[in-house]
């Protein structure tokens, strides 16, 4: 029985994000189950490229739901075949692949996982933004915005008021909530990073602080995937002397 | 002029990690500073490489200090050189690659970064330990243990109380100090999961509770890296089922 299913990371969107150690899963598979944040280029980096390609996402309306992808996942491998589940960014962060894991196992399946960088630390970094400086920020945070409540807006602020940094997922609906509760904690000059379709060629971002972040997010029609970065000393001590000026104005 | 730094991040150890992007980096360079934690089978996995390779780490007492590298790097860009600055895990996570860029581009050099899977992310997921769960484990915290005091023990307790996910690293000389916080807020029993040279073949991996964790490192002899896995949810539902099965006495 060869029959496997290797859960694999794409990386963030820019497809040479991808690893050596993915790409090489890719040559193997009998085939591909991928979500629509998967960069479609990636194939073509894979020359020996053999599999069946499945498309696993949302687009438009469509809507597959986890069950029908464990389904799928599960039905392929009765057929003793090599599933290769691609998700974009890593497979065990802010995803579901967990799941999809446990069932395959539960049947008796060989698994295996092979991580990928996840947005919030490849977008930051390829725009020259450390994410921890000695003494001054060096607990890293990541977390979601589409699930809000009163303990995670405490724990961020306290990530945030100790000089910290904090990249937030799948935040743009939550954005007026977030910026508010942040803001009684740390003022509303504190600064923010929105980043649009990081690590692609129509990558946008906005520098702001949480009181006048949202406007700028309307005026300019951003759209997900966005990502957002805070922390005062990696925003004002960054490398990027762009982003830099324009958070000159904001308060250290 | 062609001169300019390229800041590349490696990967957690295992030579397949590294993007394909960092390759093609590789690939352009003139000469390559490479740290210590640096597996040097990637080279192997660049067949055009045509760099001088010139190391920039610390092996048994040996000590090239941060200015030393700093020199070295503007001295080759000098000569108008592609320099690669090959560093373990992501230039930007714990690492001090912040302050190279910013020394060449003072001198008017042209900077590019290019991110790498720091071990906190790789590491466990390699492991099939997710590092999120759906409204369990949201908030995922990467944190060093080499400097510590109350206010970082108050912050990690905090994140753990709540369900979520703590990855540590350099925490090997403190951990009793750590443990012993933690514990005050968690109770002895709160998992925890110590993994050396993770991602290596030579990988080995604890799984224990906040009291005895220190006397089983002692046992087997554990040495740096060490990364330390925390949190209850991801631990205790975690799709390594030899992991979870060695978990099992603890409380959930």
């Amino acid at each position: 029985m060869k029959a496997k299913l290797i859960l694999v990371g794409a990386g963030p969107g820019d497809p040479e994000l991808i690893t050596l150690k993915a790409l090489r899963a890719l040559e193997t598979a009998d085939v591909i189950l991928y979500d629509n944040l998967v960069n479609q280029k990636i194939f073509d980096l894979v020359p020996a490229l053999q599999a069946e390609l499945v498309y696993a996402g949302k687009l438009k309306g469509e809507s597959f739901r986890q069950e029908t992808i464990n389904e799928q996942i599960l039905e392929y491998l009765k057929k003793d075949k090599v599933v290769v589940r691609l998700k974009g960014g890593d497979p065990f962060i802010f995803a579901r692949g967990v799941e999809e894991l446990e069932l395959a196992q539960e049947q008796g399946y060989q698994v295996e996982v092979i991580p990928g960088l996840t947005s919030g630390l490849a977008v930051p970094v390829l725009n020259k933004i450390t994410l921890t400086m000695r003494n001054k920020s060096d607990t890293l945070v990541f977390a979601t915005g589409h699930e809000i409540n009163a303990e995670k807006f405490k724990l961020w602020g306290d990530v945030l008021a100790g000089g910290n940094t904090l990249l937030l997922y799948m935040a743009l609906g939550n954005i007026v909530e977030i910026t508010d509760a942040l803001s009684l904690k740390l003022g509303e000059e504190f600064p923010v990073l929105a980043i649009e379709n990081g690590s692609l060629e129509d990558q946008r971002i906005i520098s702001s602080s949480l009181s006048q972040v949202n406007q700028k997010l309307i005026d300019k029609s951003f759209k997900s995937p966005v990502m957002f970065v805070l922390g005062k000393n990696i925003l004002n001590n960054s490398v990027n002397t762009e982003l830099r000026n324009l958070l000159k104005t904001v308060e250290a």
